[in-house]
């Protein structure tokens, strides 16, 4: 029974009903900060006995104390009591069995308030390093796709109707460019993230004599919380973090649409390795894209996460509340479900293989080259505007005599324009529109060669590192 | 190995990517099913065997494996296998291990898509009637506070200030009202939850000579899905349950804001039994009503799972997609988490104890009795509109000379207007307004004393029934 | 000045500061009211008179008084001023310019926070009644698109691949079958709506002698709202309504996506009416089905206001607060978006001409007959799950043979398996699987024929009524 | 009717449907981005002049035409037309009118999907710019309340109950602090935002010989975007500022809620100015709140708006899609409610006056000294542990007594533990409990008197800048 009484007794006649227990308890889902629970009291400690407040013999047993109490947890020796409430507690009066008075001392100046602060700090700080390194996985992944299929012409959507010529390592690279900003984010938010709110304690400060930079830095933050109360009220770093892996697991849905749509049996563009399909309990010929489907579908479960938050934090009263608890079902799964995703899309990306005579057939469809001849008009001197509605008629005329542009005779293309003359026929066909881009951020193939050698080389590299 | 061989393997040379089996499974969660599975298993053994597609000892082998199956899992012996992905695969697999040839004709015009349709629809009608008898516990606790306060005068707000006088009964009974829609949304919502899929298979129905309304009839459905592709791409069901829980924890959270609001130390209107709140890891007065601010977190939490809900079936192409496995990640979280709240709010109703001194305090702040004064003059002849600016200004003058309007002079109030006479003193403070009130809807003491009474008759019957 | 001087300006001295007009006036949204307010204001006025609160001489002043600003403001003549806050007090102030004395009294036993209840509940049961009819519009025409291809066999999708054959008029009734549980919901949802909040006025309900029943009997309401604080507290309607509208636009995207992807030129399944496309302004070729993006995106809208009204109205206190002001832009934005939705969707469904050769040719591809061989399998008396793996290990063969199921002799589908005999043949092949289902729900043609002639009876008869 | 003509209409042979030009016109919304359409399309034709595509006296022409346009817009002489669809090409016609042939060749190597996405961008800067000015006035204003309180002692509240003793000041500096989060949250953002999609054209880039660097350069990007196929789906951007809009809307919430208790009579300790108040159309007495009561709504509306984003964009297939033209109605409505919230809230801080008479009162109640106390026995070399308990008995025993901690004699206070001296009352009341407060953090009278004139000095210049 000792083992569950509340470190807040004090104040108490009655014991907990049970039912509250089981309503507020967060040990069930919060036992996996225990590894930054730990670092973090061991900072805590380590400061402790620099400002006076413990001695050298009462660090050294927190301290060991604690380490084994890891290694219990590490080992799954360690049983978690719900009546604890959540992993703080469970730690404290763990290490109280352990270390006895020391263990008694390690909450001076500190409350739960600021050490969930810093134990959700501590872990948004690591799952962003570790689902950037995700990241650099898929995009390394694509770019090796691309490498693989530089000259690979690929029928450019708009609309999801056929629009321009693209290379496919082209359409690959935009893939590679929307993780990288996803990146980008993640490392922008890592200043906010890496904030120590330790020292806020309750909500207050304390009027005992602590050095919280000390802390900080044993911790590897790069600041101290300016504001105690704002220290325990804030989890802005959470929805931000929230946000970001919204926009990125957005990014993974239009990635798994795309391929769900291409290795449908009408694209037929590209074909999943074996090992990555899975079948039909009831129709024998099935081999289906399941694992595409559910990256599409992780999506909503973290926009939904997102959601959670957003609204758990609207209109709370300064500064800690209950309500706060929660805060960790929703990034705890927002993590496992993006770390899986992002695992699994590497494995797809790298089971996939493209169908080049699938995707040329495609590419005779829908007049790619329409734009191209257009372009071509107004380096005859036509005004866009026209050349556009020249070329609009004439396409109008090829659909009805069943041609494409280019079995149009030259007799037949003057009449729609006579600044046409016969090198026209170096700007028709979809071979013949790639090779005339221009620009940097075009599919120009000049282009986009230097553009997958240069994510190539800064992703290997990365990989190396 | 032969225990996860898939059963849909045939058409396949490799073995699923372990990582994809991690990815795909939905076992881990959707074994919750496994009685609905069981059961609609059963009824459809036996309609299989009544149109002649199982032999009556082939039913009875299934039927017999089947509930062996059950109590193995009831008892937590049964070994749920990820590589065979879900609750349906790994009964089945379970059942030809028992029942042998017998178990392999199980799946006989039935497929996956219409079976987890099935078991999803028993799941949430089951859950339906759950969460109605304990909205209804909740009714009664709110119902018996009620009874026990008929006459304890409140401050009506509007806008957190001060508006008219109300009964706290009255109060107590908007609760009651507010839950009583939520269980007439869910008795409505059972018309569309209560129809059987069985018999869409995959999607198209089958060739084989079945009887779907057999099934349907076995399983207490009202009727049977009417269209095998809708009844194996229709998630509405899941969507309007979500919905309705929704608006249900919505409701629970007004009620945990108000309960918020009435234990802090300035309203100080109730006290919650010492066995409901918790206390401070550091602040050693602490007394929080950590279980109120839960019920409000809570309702962040279902509105996460509905949004994630609606994006998931955002834009789906019929029939079945694989999406549609994460529907119940969403639902079984709503469940857990709605029917939690109300078993607990049920006992913190219970402990809630009332203030009747600090409440009356309260009713002398705010001018509760100036709508009433108005109404007072309406009944004199004036026009409402000018009514409320006479008193409109003199509250202005009450609050600069820090009086109430109780205590201004007969000669005073005639200075604002001159309809009044002395019967206007029968018409101010809280008392005189409260006995004032008409209509059955309003807090006049005999309506509400009434509809309370009402309240406590049909719950009470609804309990012991 | 006169003009926007306030009603309820009795008690302040200072003039309302200029920005705060603007940030919390509701006029230039809920002037859209208006209709409803002085339907509801008609009704009061002639409560009143009975219940005599007015003479029978202001009643009618009252009455012919909204009926002329009710004139004006169809007209666009009426002057809407900001500084007047709402709709309910612009038509005050020029009802007392019109009627002077009576015009002031009009207010009697009433407030805003019950008359917005009452309007918005008007509102509601109209513009539900406005999306029934529109939803039976796009039914009969989908019915109509089904009578008119009673035959026409289709690629039946699961997972986007190619799943068993059905009949084009089955998918679309699928549609139809959807569309009918959103109009269910709507019904079930308006004895929720159709209660009358009069009497409630403020919170607490009035001390003069009023008659709620007979202004809800007026207005056409089934009956009081049994709580006042509920009265003016309850968004219930207003959640409900969104959330079926959500679920309403939800199937609108489905179909919108699914008919995105059947006009892109690799399904090619159908085309659009060109005055129902758009082009592009580079594209000279491009014929883009916009109307069918904007219909899947606009689900996107209705869903962020349904989360806005959810919430907004997360934990707010009872009863009244000003943040339920804001209720009107989401639902005035989701009713508009729905409605216009379905009237574009009505015209596309019409604009669509199904082409019968490619569908045909997609028929060919996916082995969509293989289940169909095996229930063959199980009728020769092979369990299913045998039969589905000798089919599957079939279609394996087939695949690396490059031949359809049909195209095995006799003596190679008997190596499969030795229970085949040459009345295999016909179960093979699209036709030949359509003719073989069974079941009311399934896609027989028997049942389809049956089903589409009921839905066209069903649907004419209440479209001619 | 040549007005109206469609730039894209050469393809097509029938006009558009009436009820399809309402559906998807954007111009209704669009419009709003006249400016930066206008400015764009001056950089584009520059640029098309340096690379030959335009004779100078063209440019000329079209810039002069451009200009035109802007002042007739500005001056709401310009008549915009929904047959022409949107902002584009309403502009470009307009142009064409103004410019003749010159016009025609604007739109060379420019599609509307770079020419939005460039808008879009060229906004969404200058909104980042301007909600980081008006987040700064409100950070101003706060300083300023909190310079005129620096010793105002204040009942911190953790779980809305009496916690510890804060500063006022310090209370004040922790929405400042999240503000200051905000506001580095939208600079971060920026290099995300300030990239220039133009050269992407429709989705490939061109054929033409253009110079992306120099438009780029002329509209005062930090670079091109890298990819033309992300360039034109790429709506991160949006969704990142609309995250942190959210987050910002949520800051705001938490201070309207605060601020709506403190208002209300029970907490009562605030006053707002009145002019800032608003009453009841029913009750004399009520000056309501409603302006914080908006602003709390406003972040419902602020999270609507980005489910609807998020949503929106899910599963999209690249490139472009006209889903994404819907984004404008959420970013823009996004920005006009936190805009108007920035706006109101600095005259709401302003206008607020503190009570403090009221907050000493609230001060004495919920011992907000406890853990003073106990910190004080910590000193005395009691472990914090039992230090808390020693002092939850104590409390227990005071509220027995009705006592606060203070009223205890020495030898009273001894009996709880005999490390007690007379040095205790030292620490006993809040004025001595804030006093002994220690580190930059915490609420200590010094560190809040510094951090208070950093901000002051900061905000200060920032606002003479």
């Amino acid at each position: 029974m000792e083992d569950t009484k509340k470190p807040w007794a004090g104040r108490f006649e009655k014991p907990t009903e049970p039912s509250v227990e089981d309503f507020t308890e967060s040990i069930s889902f919060d036992k996996q900060l225990y590894k930054y629970d730990i670092q973090g009291s061991i900072a805590h400690a380590t400061m402790l006995a620099a400002s006076g407040l413990l001695t050298e013999e009462e660090k050294e047993a927190i301290i060991l104390g604690l380490k084994e109490i890891e290694k219990e947890i590490d080992q799954g020796n360690f049983s978690f009591k719900k009546g604890l409430e959540d992993i703080h507690m469970n730690i404290e009066v763990a290490l109280i069995r352990k270390a006895g008075e020391a263990g008694r001392k390690l909450h001076t100046a500190r409350s739960r308030n600021d050490q969930v602060a810093l134990d959700l700090r501590l872990w948004t700080r690591e799952t962003i390093t570790q689902v950037s390194t995700l990241i650099e996985g898929v995009q390394l992944e694509l770019a090796q796709k691309a490498r693989a299929h530089l000259d690979l012409i690929f029928p450019g959507f708009t609309h999801l109707q056929h629009a321009q010529p693209v290379l496919l390592a082209h359409h690959l690279l935009a893939y590679v460019e929307m993780l990288e900003r996803d990146k980008e984010r993640l490392a922008d938010s890592m200043t906010r993230v890496n904030r120590s709110p330790l020292g806020a304690c309750a909500l207050a400060g304390t009027t005992l004599p602590i050095d919280p930079e000390t802390t900080a830095r044993l911790l590897g933050f790069s600041q101290v919380c300016a504001n105690s109360i704002d220290a325990v009220s804030d989890r802005d770093f959470c929805l931000e973090f929230a946000s970001n892996m919204a926009i990125l697991s957005m990014h993974l849905s239009r990635l798994a649409e795309e391929w769900v749509l291409w290795i449908s049996p009408e694209f037929n563009f590209i074909e999943l390795d074996e090992s990555l399909c899975t079948g039909s309990s009831i129709m024998p010929q099935k081999r289906n894209p399941d694992v595409l489907e559910l990256l599409r579908a992780k999506c909503a479960r973290v926009y939904g996460n997102l959601f959670f938050l957003f609204s758990l934090m609207k209109a709370l009263p300064l500064s800690y509340n209950r309500d706060m608890q929660e805060d960790k079902v929703a990034v705890f799964d927002i993590a496992s479900t993006v770390t899986a995703s992002l695992s699994l899309l590497k494995k797809v990306v790298n089971g996939t293989t493209f169908k080049p005579e699938n995707i040329a057939l495609a590419c005779k469809k829908g007049y790619l080259d329409a734009t191209s001849l257009a372009e071509y008009l107004v380096t005859k001197g036509l005004p866009f505007r026209q050349a556009h509605e020249v070329v609009g008629k004439l396409v109008r005329r090829a659909v009805q005599e069943g041609k494409t542009l280019k079995e149009f005779s030259l007799d037949e293309l003057r009449q729609s324009s006579p600044l046409v003359d016969k090198g026209v026929y170096d700007f028709l066909g979809v071979e013949n529109c790639i090779k005339h881009y221009k620009g940097t951020s075009s599919t120009s193939p000049s282009a986009v060669r230097e553009r997958v050698g240069w994510w190539w080389d800064r992703l290997w590299e990365s990989k190396k590192a």
